[in-house]
């Protein structure tokens, strides 16, 4: 790990594009999933000087990934390092992984881990890219590592950030944040996950950075409305100022630090979301605010937006424990037809008098 | 005052709006400064249920305004409220004024303040709407509050806020920010501007209120820079995340409280600031990113950028509190030339290892 300080990655990084063959590779790890978000990630790592495989579960694009250099039907037009291979069977892509990052479906990742955990080094660290709760359970995605794995804490990372895939892709600079409840752990994956355009910072607040991912979405939904409305700039950036209370608020009635919210795995994915007219909670939004009903809505949209299903359960937990989200509500209303889009405001709660911030 | 809480505000404001006669009339307040943003403000008080006088210097803009409901060099098209009246006689706009709300240029208000002390009531508080320190001293606004009328804190308030003038006036819902050392003093001032388009919330920190309103502008710098350059949303939502906490540790070290920066004075005018292509920071920045020199961005703009001539006090202050701004440094090379645009990135500072958000 001492060769992956951010100056001599970045020169590793360097001379894998330019297409020399790579110095002495960094750890040996393993990308679950070859998506664009996994497929990026794997890019990330291997530009930062680590030797990568990812899995692929079709052997046709593992292929391609592998000697194509290219995965065209994620991440079209960009160019993979040439250090980077791809493997659709899963045992070999684990044989000898230090770290092993998992990029999956969230509602997959259970039976994902029962043919993960017979090839699993016993001293690898996996590391979650995915956000969202299992629905059933309701468990966080590293709750759901440590239940199938078998693993502590201190084998168990989270990664995390504003990370539009198709961005980083291209190389446009980026920080994200990885975290663990072992400091020592997030700080070698963190290493292990920066180069000369990516760089990790790290937390040991895993629940923090886990909820920032699945609450921002409720709030770039909020922002989408108004925006449809056609609402201006300073709308968006009270709802989204309040939001992010609403998010702090919520992160620490279960046991997150509520300046997480405020780092990279909050504001910083919820920024970014909300400005992407890519994002997909963010077009909802916008056909919510332009007068759609919801079902027209959903109809429209070929995948779903995450955040639609997440607003009642998140509104029922923060009922349990007593935490105000007057915007988060408003959003359900709207979703549920009994508030009319142009009625959603930043300013306007249950309270007459005035607040603290 | 009793009558200033939001609902019966709404009320007042729907009456006012709908061109009846007012009610009876909250508080008796003055607005010192009749450009877009003093003109905006009077309007929020107006429609919040105040019987309100606008100073404005020259009489004929006091006449358009008392007479013809319009500040058509400032606020083209936008209709003023019916109550709303406006004079160019200090004295008699002060005479009997419970709040006097000051927006004038920040270099100029110690100036003005001397002209208004011998008329100001002895119970009346007084409220910067300003941003910025002052040349030479470089004291905030409430400080020269302080020094020039003999008020103690708790006469003294400021607000902040996404403040983008011409969208409030045209009532897109806006939160925003009261901040004064006496709890009581910002519950009363915000209450009374609070209507159903605009509600402020309140905070004691009036020093980070304040600073968030200087800082901001350089963060907002940074990101019209890789704008500029054409990197996408996510470098823009990791120099914001990492810029926040650049501002937050820059106020902590001058005795704000860091957790103010989160809140509407820091982050969502941030926001506002970093996203309006009318933002001249911003359209500074974007210059900047594009490859134009520093004297070519001043020498095409009307009105200097205030973040430009900011960047070199903030990181001497910074330096002399051991404060590390590397965003902000990296803005201050662009400017000096010694740092080439693209390679301003949220990702590099002077570390090697590892850091925590």
């Amino acid at each position: 790990m001492t060769d992956a300080t951010p100056g001599s990655a970045s020169a590793a990084a360097a001379s894998a594009s330019s297409h020399d063959a790579p110095p002495v590779p960094g750890p040996h790890v393993a990308v679950l999933g070859a998506g664009s978000w996994g497929t990026t990630f794997a890019k990330v790592l291997a530009d930062g000087g680590s030797a990568v495989t990812i899995w692929a579960r079709r052997p046709e694009l593992a292929a391609e990934i592998s000697m194509g250099k290219r995965n065209s039907d994620y991440l079209p037009g960009i160019n993979l390092p040439r250090t980077l291979q791809a493997d659709s069977r899963l045992a070999a892509v684990l044989d000898g992984a230090e770290q092993v990052y998992i990029s999956v479906p969230s509602q997959t990742l259970r039976s994902n881990l029962r043919d993960v955990a017979p090839y699993l080094d016993r001293h690898a660290v996996v590391i979650s890219l995915m956000k969202g709760v299992e629905l059933g359970t309701g468990n966080r995605m590293s709750e759901v590592l440590a239940q199938e794995l078998g693993i502590g804490g201190s084998r168990i990372a989270v990664a995390s950030g504003p990370n539009l895939a198709l961005e980083i892709a291209k190389e446009m600079p980026t920080a994200a944040v990885v975290a663990s409840e072992d400091l020592l752990t997030a700080q070698t994956i963190a290493a292990t996950a920066t180069n000369r355009y990516f760089r990790s910072f790290v937390n040991t607040d895993v629940i923090g950075t886990e909820f920032g991912g699945v609450l921002k979405n409720l709030i770039a939904l909020a922002i989408g409305i108004v925006d449809g409305v056609g609402y201006g700039e300073n709308t968006k950036a009270s709802i989204l100022t309040r939001g992010l209370a609403e998010m702090s608020a919520f992160a620490a009635a279960y046991g997150a630090q509520p300046e997480t919210m405020s780092g990279l795995a909050g504001l910083g994915d919820l920024i970014a979301t909300s400005e992407s007219p890519l994002s997909r909670n963010n077009r909802a939004g916008r056909l919510l605010g332009q007068g759609y009903g919801l079902a027209e809505v959903v109809a429209s949209m070929q995948q779903t937006a995450e955040g639609l299903s997440s607003v009642a359960p998140v509104l029922e937990l923060a009922r349990a424990r007593g935490v105000l989200m007057p915007i988060v509500e408003q959003v359900g209303q709207v979703l549920d037809g009994t508030l009319a889009p142009q009625d959603l405001a930043p300013h306007l709660t249950t309270d007459d008098l005035p607040q603290g911030e």
